[in-house]
């Protein structure tokens, strides 16, 4: 870590070269870190839940930014509180009016200030792309709380936390999706996250306007131990599920108003409809909810919704510390950490897996007028960034900007 | 305290069956504490005041969320310096437009995720009823900092705090109020909780279009040691004061503007009329002011309307403290929160008020059809609330919204 | 210190009546302070970046507020991660629209407010002389950080530390100063800020339509050992300089758009332009910049722009431990705060400078009916103000506003 405040060569590090591999590194998407990280950031939340005063100075004398160029007042509120419950301090901005970006400043000039101020920055920004553009600038840890559409990384270390707790696995479980399914980027990561622990199978319950898809499916379909249904009606699946993933359903995005009007209330969760689940289904959702799960069914033990906001806090809190180098006092890694091998990637010797999805590099090949078509990427509003692509995984023939991962 | 982020069970709680009680306490309306707690909490603000450092680590490790959904600078801040003088943190959010809100979030809900975050809220709402709305969502402590234009409690104790400051009791004493009595809430909670105190004379100042409204009326004639008496002339009365608050009187209240122009001046304070007054009147104002006390009052000593702001931060580090269930390193009760048999109320062995005015239950026998027709109450801007009602104390035949307490 | 929420009587002092002479001091211009002061807050800066650890608990149980009245991120931050570093806390606004100022209330009422919640203030307003307006009202230090076009201190103390961080000293250097130059109020500061060091040769690079103002060239030529050039082309002057200060060159300062045309590439700094400077240049920017610094300078070791803001932070933690009367646990002063004979102005036995500047005392002979007529004064908006003005230094004929030092 080089931009640390404090010199932490002489800190007492992890023994554990899994847990040392996260000091020092952003992370824009679950691909930057591999399973066992992963693992290891879930095994360390579950103990901070039941150590938190032992805990509570892992943190002592360190500053996190909280960059948030939009405002998303629960996740901004949930990083702040992740720092200040291990000790640290927080500084930051909600809202680009509040910020100098009103000013013409770039992402990478404003994180080059910032992180003389601080040893770890969390930041939400509209564009998509914005996160990697702030991890390229600085050296100081990056977590990507939110780029557009892009990535949300520790939404989905929340959706894992709330299943671990309520199954106490993460595989071996019928995963029903449920609602907007085409636009839904928690929706996409939990599936591409969920794919890598193996053995799920995903019930993809959504209008035919607001599918999957296919780069999700076909990471389901690449994954040999996992499966998928897709479906229109919630009420013909729902006794077969784990797990109740609910989105909301934008009338917007129906082309057909009479079909949106039909099929409305089919994707309105209400306690009545829950009676036809299994006793232990969880019922999570991202929120915040309008109308998509009704109050009542807040009441019922499944509603695991608002266990999904404090798994959120544990899991950045164990994300925090990680990045930052900081040990948990007395925390011992649990057998959890260790991958087993029936598990659906590779690792190499430390754990690290040899199939981290974002090994993407920069194709110095691409061709020089390549532009990304993305209207929400970041280089299509900061036009000084240099524009990079890299080379589809599958497809060899096809560019993706390396900023926003949009074909070019 | 059933949410508190550690298990303060080992803590060692006052022997003070008093104290106790408030702790896990939500605090919407200053008539949810016996007299006996207030008596407490000005004991404890009187001494956190000459032990500062004594009581800097007294909510060591908790954490406060100040939920602004409109600007109030001056409350937040003093909310948020108690909080830090005792040692805690903050996190928030000052104005909608930065917060879920603007996505459409329920109060019920935002307050089910906060909870997760923190140990107590503070929480200011532009619609009446709001922050009964959040302590029925919650189990952690909410202390009202303002519903829109229903209640303001921390005021209060900032106003009574004051009083004992400068008298050293809250009874035998003639208080004058001038200005707007029709419209200012501190107003009318102020003569409220002073009559819980008993042996005061109220001085009702107010032009014909801003008069005191009947319900606090009736509650000083249903006090047997308290009196009062009303008239348009501030000077006529200035003289006989111990207490002046003075409020705003806004042009715009006015239906006749001639009027207004021959009564202005009148409630406007100038050290020459001060001239008038005891040599130890205290001028209270809740602040901030415009125009209606001249700057050249501030240097009389008479001006105790900055010491009023001091206070407020001193009693909001008693309640944070209290509500949390947190000690103050050293405090023992002075005898004056033992409640003298002459006051008011009656008590019982635990000195808690038998009269406490909140014992407000709904009524499930309301009519179904019955709506609150407050447009400013929270039922009818998050419609699914659902409606309750109780009955009014005096008139049996009356239903009062349960959320606001206007007549229904 | 009067206002400090702890009675630091019992604290062990500095020894060095220079250090102490700060405590309790505001600051709303360099000429508030000494050039003995303004050494020890360097030697202070130095100190902290090699000790962090030790001073982390310098201002422990202090509070400090951010009344930024108009957004300024940068500095807001710089601010708050001082008193943080320094184990302070934090409370403010940022933005009017988030603070009482929208209800009306002035900057003196604000302050008196605020001043019994913190201990230190740290103020941002769009007008002009609002920040002596502040320590009018209290006698809690409070420290301008930037009042409209007027003045902003702890800019020009960043520019020092960083000038004196590169050459190890801050005279017999060649100092360039180059864009705008009539409207840059860090350009003007750090200008007279230099004379008071001496023997500084400063090169005024500008378009005729934004050359340095008269007051600034006439404080140079009364300064015998410092002597200035002005030219209008960057290219022929950059292989002299020893520092490079760039501001933006903004299109609608020029009233000749050919001109502006003409001249922008000029005021453009670049890798290739910069080939020509000498190995130990250092280039300095107030940031943040829009595009007058190509991005690829960024990587030049000559580019200091970036290191000034960590400099920012570091003379902001001195200076604020200073007012504070807070010591820097360890810290003694080294040689470089002995004022050298050859400086330009005179010092008494303390170190205190005999020529500092802002003597200025109010003229209570000046006209009666003198108004200001700097529409950006704060005494033009906040009507209540009493109109001060003073006798010009240099012409006993002219009265200048004490509020903005316009002439009147």
């Amino acid at each position: 870590m080089t931009n640390a405040f404090y010199d932490s060569s002489n800190q007492v590090f992890s023994r554990c070269a899994i847990a040392q591999s996260l000091a020092g590194k952003s992370v824009v998407t679950l691909d930057d870190i591999s399973t066992a990280q992963i693992r290891m950031l879930l095994d360390k939340a579950r103990y901070i839940d039941s150590h938190r005063k032992e805990v509570a100075h892992t943190c002592d004398g360190r500053v996190l930014a909280t960059l948030f160029y939009e405002p998303s007042t629960r996740t901004r509120l949930s990083f702040e509180t992740a720092m200040l419950r291990l000790g640290g301090k927080v500084i930051g901005f909600a809202g680009a009016q509040l910020s100098s970006a009103s000013k013409g400043e770039t992402v990478s000039d404003t994180l080059k200030v910032v992180s003389n101020y601080v040893d770890v920055v969390a930041m939400r920004h509209p564009k998509e792309g914005a996160a990697f553009v702030a991890t390229q600038a600085v050296s100081t840890p990056v977590i990507n709380a939110g780029d557009g559409g892009h990535m949300h990384p520790t939404q989905t270390l929340a959706d894992l936390a709330t299943i671990l707790a309520r199954f106490g696995r993460l595989n071996n479980l019928t995963v029903g999706l449920c609602g907007d399914l085409t636009y839904g980027r928690t929706v996409h990561s939990l599936i591409e996250t969920l794919c890598r622990f193996g053995n799920v199978h995903f019930v993809l319950i959504s209008p035919d306007e607001l599918k999957t898809p296919q780069y999700v499916i076909d990471r389901i379909n690449a994954t040999e131990s996992c499966s998928y249904e897709e479906t229109r009606d919630l009420m013909e699946v729902i006794g077969s599920l784990d797990v109740l993933y609910m989105t909301r359903v934008q009338e917007e995005r129906f082309t057909d108003r009479d079909q949106y009007l039909r099929l409305r209330d089919t994707y309105i969760l209400t306690e009545e409809k829950l009676q036809k689940a299994k006793p232990n289904t969880a019922v999570l959702h991202p929120l915040p909810r309008i109308n998509e799960i009704a109050v009542d069914v807040d009441a019922d033990p499944r509603a695991a919704y608002f266990e999904q906001v404090k798994n959120g806090m544990l899991m950045r809190m164990a994300l925090e510390s990680s990045v930052l180098g900081d040990e948990l006092l007395g925390y011992e890694p649990t057998d959890f950490v260790n991958v087993p091998k029936d598990e659906s990637q590779a690792y190499d010797a430390n754990g690290i897996s040899l199939a981290n999805p974002r090994v993407h590099k920069e194709d110095k090949n691409a061709p020089k007028d390549l532009k990304c078509p993305n209207i929400r990427c970041i280089t299509n509003s900061e036009l000084s960034l240099v524009k990079k692509f890299y080379k589809d995984d599958s497809d060899a023939n096809v560019y993706r900007c390396l900023y926003c991962d949009e074909e070019a």
